[in-house]
């Protein structure tokens, strides 16, 4: 089949790629979305090897389950053992021999085919285009933080960060905290907020420092942190959205002074995220920005690490 | 007053240092504790000068409330500006313009008198020593984990940690979570731990790792995060009790991987760590080590420096 995949050091692109394993259920990948995991994984994350990409919408070829044959769908992408504590309680993503797609010991999207478990596939309703499709899983991941945070309404929250996944966290949490500011730097990302009504500031005031119950950082960045922990009020909630390959020389003496409690936050349920999505209640059509076929790879990751590019697509 | 204060490069012995502000409850200090914190100030932590001090008990000489003259009272650290939200709450500990007591912009304990605001202290029962009555402040900040995470029985609890606070966390933490495991380094400290049924380690095996689903570190250094990290499961919490001066190359990814919450915790309140003391629910007579006079309190810290070292009491 035809495939990009990383040898640790470069993309390639291969016309000859081996077919996915058997024994899984099989699907034909319509588009695949690039994230900034993606990038960071290119920059050493995770040293992984193999094809990248773990956001995409498919159709079902081969499958145990003969009604999914046919159908378009989406994946999560954490496969656990399905024997272990973690597993049991429906925490696939936590499970301590987990597979992820494109990202830990198992191929990607980035390539004409990819296998997952029937269990992690959800069929979309035709009502979601294939591009609205491919933000099912980072808005699954922004909607996790509804399931780790007990959301006040009361709240004056702000985000850290304009990009893709920061849009969508925004989106999420202003159905529950209207008051929500978000902390950007690229004006051409901070317009399409404007629109739904979020505040929106470029740089940190004094005002707003140790003014926020709850701030999620989402900028991928060391500079990110920092200004969350000037943001956070004493006792506050800090949501961690950021994997970074490295992180230097972080102090967290003012989280034990100021009784702030972090919450690292990564993979979420895909069912309110494909509810949102068909329902209206969040939109990510502002977000859509290009799409290159498989083979100009190259090209569309230089495009997507430029700072006012927004969600880029792979056709294969 | 005789006094100690630190001048920012050393301690100094004054027989003559200025009494305390009027307008507060002035407390002749009967004993006071040396803590972890009054060692990292001397290595800079706050950027303090001042009297060093904050666990004591001791008599009110002055006060504008009649019926606390002559009694024996031990007092909470933090005085809030009694304005903002945070005092509102009850949270002095927070307020942004409060001071504490040997700590921030106010003198300390290691003095012939202190002052304080008079809802600040608390009066002490004739069933408690001087010696028990000084770990109230250290207790009430042990006691603060209970206010901040929902402990549940089930768990299976690590302290990191082995030293005067850690000791104090574990005695309130088994209270309601009996599964609990000390890492330690010294074994010294450790067999007190063991007469009360505490299961000891020195050194994480493979089998510990990610199998803890609440740890707290109370180590006071860099290797102690490391080591919590290392022991808590995916979706575990962990309590960071540690102020240390500086913490370098941290890297908060598992923290977001693993979906792990951080809560930092600092001060408590202190009636729950005077009944704990009052009843006997802690025992805080195995942590009792030496006294030394007010003058001589360049051989206490250096005495309160040493590994082995359990409380070590000023008396002027």
């Amino acid at each position: 089949m035809k495939a990009t995949y990383f040898d640790g050091k470069n993309m390639i692109y291969d016309e000859n790629y081996p077919d996915p394993k058997l024994g899984e259920t099989l699907v034909k990948v319509n588009l695949a979305g690039i994230c900034g995991t993606d990038l960071e994984i290119l920059d050493g994350y995770m040293a992984y090897n193999g094809i990248l990409g773990h956001e995409f919408v498919g159709i079902v070829e081969k499958s145990e389950n003969p009604e999914l044959i046919g159908k378009r769908v989406v994946g999560e992408i954490n496969a656990g053992c399905g024997a272990c504590d973690y597993c049991e309680k429906g925490l696939d993503r936590h499970c301590p021999n987990r597979t992820v797609l494109g990202i830990l010991k198992r191929d990607g999207a980035f390539a004409e085919y990819l296998s997952l478990p029937e269990k992690n596939l959800h069929v979309i309703p035709d009502s979601i285009t294939d591009e609205q499709a491919v933000f099912v899983e980072p808005l699954a991941a922004a909607y996790e933080i509804t399931e780790q945070v007990s959301l006040q309404p009361q709240w004056s929250v702000a985000v850290v960060g304009d990009g893709r996944l920061a849009q969508l966290i925004i989106q999420v949490l202003k159905q529950i905290c209207p008051n929500l500011t978000c902390f950007g730097r690229h004006k051409s990302k901070l317009s399409s907020l404007i629109n739904i009504g979020i505040k929106i500031k470029i740089g940190i005031e004094s005002s707003d420092e140790q003014s926020f119950d709850l701030v999620v950082e989402a900028t991928g960045s060391n500079s990110g942190f920092t200004d969350t922990m000037k943001l956070i009020k004493p006792r506050g909630t800090v949501v961690l959205k950021s994997t970074i390959a490295s992180r230097k020389n972080l102090d967290l003496t003012p989280t034990v002074v100021n009784e702030i409690t972090l919450v690292g936050s990564r993979c979420g349920l895909f069912k309110p995220a494909i509810d949102a999505l068909s329902t209206g209640v969040v939109s990510v059509d502002s977000m859509i920005d290009s799409t290159y076929p498989l083979e100009k790879f190259s090209a569309a990751i230089n495009y997507a690490k430029k700072p006012d590019t927004l969600k880029v697509f792979l056709k294969p």
